[in-house]
């Protein structure tokens, strides 16, 4: 599949190589290639400079937002939730299209831990749902550590992940990329449409306690429910 | 020890029997007694109306806010969340006492599922700390169905209860409580200080939409971690 990943950093890294080791046609779109090269400081994951990520994946090009999404079935959307819009725009016609939709509304404006800046009665994945009606938005991933959703068996028991969008048939696509990354069908929650995104997002304040209480930001939230009666 | 429960739904049905049932000396209260007898109507879980509970649970006496708190250490608030402050300043002089509180800021005046009416930058318990500066609000069990409050073990494995609050005496007391209803230690997840309700009021509308999608509330969130590298 050809698949256009949007943003640098430490979640687009790792679901542009991820996807590359699976043998999709991948290509990294950034706002303008020029500045991203010279951003040279690491981020405080250790995630690599662009620079250093490109000259270590050749077979991930990077590209802008516009030119990686020609021919790209499916975008992932690993920018900054405040980017997310914008990246879009700047894509040309991406009509039809999936956009697998990882990107959060973080405000770290007033901070650490971020607020966010779109919650309760709406959500980002809507936004942008909306702001693009002919593409199809599938909200998942956004709920855990890089590392975890492109290798998820890096826990050994089950655990969860969410997915969140109107059409069914991206729906199947992106649950196929989730299979193909380790998560089994039944690790793999649909909430239903895209308006449950207001759901996964809203995980973003109990994530930044948790990582913020264990000082770990490799764990994931498993559903485990009761036996039936 | 003696125990008032606010609010006589669901949620302090279950905490008032568990309660009463390990010999703690429980008092449920109510805004108004002589209305809330006669609210007869069961509610959507089948929980039983007050007056067929109290009449079934003759040790735990139904009395207003102010006499249910008289001599109680820990007042349990399982009010709706638009009831809690109210509550609390119906109660006299509660100063020193723990506040157990469940409660959850849900504004259903939009419907299913609710909104929360304090949320992002800010949180219902908080609010109730900083309205009671001297009483010791700990903020926990709001995650989950009542009946999995009080008896966790319904789930055959692990699962995860959160605490938030300023005082680590309150904490230690609540905890005990938490290990009496067959909460493990290494279930209960001390997020911090108060501010970190956020994270658990948070929850509520992934807990929404879960329900929603499974059909089924007798689940809850297990926290697992990747094993050390």
């Amino acid at each position: 599949m050809k698949i256009a990943v949007f943003g640098t950093g430490s979640v687009g890294q790792a679901l542009a190589t991820r996807l590359a080791g699976l043998s999709h046609s991948v290509t990294m779109g950034t706002r303008n290639v020029e500045t991203t090269l010279v951003r040279e400081t690491k981020d405080f994951h250790g995630t690599p400079a662009v620079a250093e990520f490109v000259t270590a994946n050749l077979s991930i090009p990077l590209k802008s937002y516009a030119e990686a999404a020609v021919g790209a079935e499916v975008i992932v959307l690993a920018t900054k939730g405040d980017g997310s819009q914008a990246a879009l725009e700047a894509s040309g016609n991406i009509d039809g299209k999936i956009i697998l939709d990882i990107s959060n509304p973080l405000d770290f404006s007033k901070g650490f831990p971020p607020t966010l800046f779109i919650s309760n009665d709406n959500s980002l994945g809507e936004v942008l749902q909306n702001a693009f009606p002919n593409s199809h938005v599938v909200k998942t991933l956004n709920t855990m550590w890089a590392g975890l959703m492109v290798n998820p068996r890096m826990i050994e028991e089950d655990h969860t992940v969410f997915v969140s969008g109107n059409d069914a048939a991206a729906k199947a696509t992106v649950k196929g990329i989730l299979n193909s990354f380790g998560w089994k069908d039944s690790e793999v929650l649909d909430l239903g449409d895209i308006t449950t995104a207001r759901g996964s997002e809203s995980m973003l304040p109990i994530w930044l306690r948790i990582f913020g209480a264990t000082q770990n930001g490799a764990f994931n939230f498993k559903i485990v429910a009761a036996k039936p009666a």
